[in-house]
């Protein structure tokens, strides 16, 4: 907050314009001991050349030690501390698949679980039905209608789906129905404040209807819902760094998040680096920022293929030459966090930076952008929520503080 | 405080086990501009080993300059932040010469003074007198007995001594009775607010019978009382952490600090690094984190032995593969703060840090364990409190924040 307002304080217009090219996942780890990581097998000659001219180091994501879901991860890259600006659950669900969700809107997580004659839950999770097995059953809600709202129905994966309603009065102040337990019966929807009554009884409403509909289900026979949430009015990107600022990202959640801090999220088609880049270069006029989204990434690490994760960012070094083309005054690379092939999950470790500024950064020695090299980069350690003032720097964005 | 929220919320069981080994005083410096510290001369290719697997970095245990006391040194380590979970005076002063502290008790830091025939002080340290000289006074003052309370008198070095009372509806908020000053008389024990009034009553009373014992001594005819403070309630390691968690420490005050954050202090016999390495092997199935504490390193730093030193350093790493045996999840190698040989006390240095941790750890290319490489190392410079997170995300202790 105190960081916001010093942006605001300090900001200035200028020509140049910032370039935040986010592999998702991008920190890996070598297989053995004495080996590269993806990033340092990968053959990225143009990569190497931004690092030779540019300056590495790495960034903390949340804190030492804390493993970031997707939505912290790049809250944090926004200057957004994610400790002290939290998005619900509910509404990270339902922005990761693409539904939006407005000021007002409530957005809960929903998990289908397995209840027994009388009615007790026997598994929370409905025996982790598979996603083909639950999308028929997601249908059959979605068809669900009350009076005065609008509901938006969408799969996530497996017994996992999020219910937004949109509609007058709602809020979303409202206690978790899951009991986190078994052998008891899901809790029906509590308003923690009176304000979010009515939402109450509408979510209890739709959930009666929807157990009717699930009665016959095999495993998903019930359901319960939590992370009530909505949009939580996070202050705006614009608004802090009067920057003109765009999103160009294939996935929902990534557009979901960019739209939450006030991005205008640009259309295009296509989902490789260069259909990316291409769509960054027609809007180049438009917008002082682009962040840019790589999703696959992330997806290779976590299916735990090393050659599939260093083939990504070889594709992403490829296609680079039209992204440095447009002479961004500053393009940053760098990852959300940490997804080695080796461990097939998001961690905690720091995450590679690389910030290429032509005319602004002392160029640290390293001549490749890997992990080891980024450890000892001239930029240091330091919290991803100090990179966009690096980049407003860089791009000659803020004035002076004090005399 | 904010970050123990974060613990608490994301901690899971895990089978790995930590184990925190701290050399105290570690950190050290070069006799000569060019030379190697303490750590940097032994030989040690049990850590070398270690560090080539593993991870380097540097902690600052406090804040950048502030060089800290054993108490607050090894609280951070813990993840307690010194500056907001302050141990009293008396009760480290207390808890350093093994007397336990209770919740409710009141400890204070006791000075022998030499006073005139007015009363007024003339030294504040009775002359530094010796620790052999000071014995058999504080053997008196042992003696003394008030109703309604029990008294531990304990001598901690030359002019020093701790007090603790025991009893009901004591409380500790006194004022100090050491006046700073020399010409004035010592002050009594004035409560700080009214439910301290029978604390300070008693210790009055102490004071005046002691007073009494001490008047015919030539130095030491006098004493004045400080620090008085009580078991601070720390939020607990296990509650914070979910580790069932042991001290394996030979020194009364790693014990004490231990005990204040609850964790269990292990007997053993000995006080070499094997003993106390044998001493975790026998508790192995026991605790899910181990604290190991190495004294010597830090008396010898204080004592101007600079060979001395490293022979302890390589004494620790001589008896390292009995411990690396046990197979931890985590081992981490570092000092609670600096104490060079060079300049016989602690200091504000940041201190060398290992992190080992097979599966998880990124190797960062440093194939020695030494404060150069350290400053160069993976981990970058932390705070020491951010340990403790990073040791619980290596042991997979820690689900994802956020989605």
């Amino acid at each position: 907050m105190a960081d916001f307002r010093l942006m605001q304080e300090l900001r200035q217009k200028a020509p140049g314009k910032i370039v935040l090219l986010v592999m998702d996942g991008l920190g890996g780890l070598p297989i053995e001991s004495g080996g590269p990581t993806e990033l340092e097998s990968a053959r990225t000659p143009n990569l190497d050349r931004l690092a030779a001219e540019g300056t590495l180091g790495q960034t903390i994501p949340i804190r030492p030690g804390i493993t970031p879901g997707s939505g912290p991860a790049h809250l944090a890259l926004f200057g957004y501390d994610p400790l002290a600006y939290e998005v619900g659950r509910g509404v990270l669900e339902a922005i990761g698949v693409g539904t939006e969700v407005k000021k007002g809107d409530v957005a809960a997580r929903g998990n289908f679980c397995t209840v027994n004659a009388f009615g007790k839950i026997t598994d929370r999770r409905a025996g982790r039905i598979p996603t083909e097995e639950a999308a028929p059953i997601v249908e059959k809600l979605a068809h669900i209608r009350l009076s005065g709202v609008q509901i938006d129905v969408r799969q996530v994966k497996e017994y996992r789906f999020a219910v937004v309603m949109r509609g007058k009065g709602l809020e979303a102040d409202i206690a978790d129905t899951d009991p986190q337990q078994t052998g008891v019966e899901p809790l029906s929807a509590r308003p923690l404040q009176p304000g979010s009554q009515r939402s109450a009884d509408l979510f209890n409403a739709w959930m009666a209807e929807a157990r009717m509909l699930l009665a016959d289900q095999p495993k998903a026979n019930s359901l319960t819902l939590r992370g009530f949430s909505t949009d939580p009015g996070l202050p705006q990107f614009t608004e802090i760094y009067g920057l003109r600022s765009a999103c160009v990202a294939a996935y929902p959640m990534y557009k979901g998040v960019s739209r939450l801090v006030g991005m205008d999220v640009l259309r295009f088609e296509g989902d490789k680096p260069e259909d990316e880049f291409a769509a960054v270069a027609r809007s180049w006029d438009d917008y002082d920022f682009f962040f840019i989204h790589i999703k696959k990434t992330d997806s290779m690490g976590e299916d735990g293929d090393f050659a599939g994760k260093a083939a990504v960012i070889e594709s992403v070094d490829a296609a680079l030459p039209a992204l440095v083309d447009l002479k961004p005054a500053v393009l940053a690379v760098t990852g959300d966090h940490s997804t080695p092939a080796r461990l097939r999950t998001h961690t905690w470790h720091p995450v590679p930076f690389l910030l290429w500024a032509p005319s602004t950064c002392l160029p640290d020695d390293h001549l490749a952008f890997g992990e080891r090299a980024c450890t000892i980069g001239g930029l240091g350690t330091i919290p991803a929520t100090d990179v966009m003032p690096l980049l407003m720097a860089h791009a000659s964005r803020l004035i002076k503080f004090g005399a």
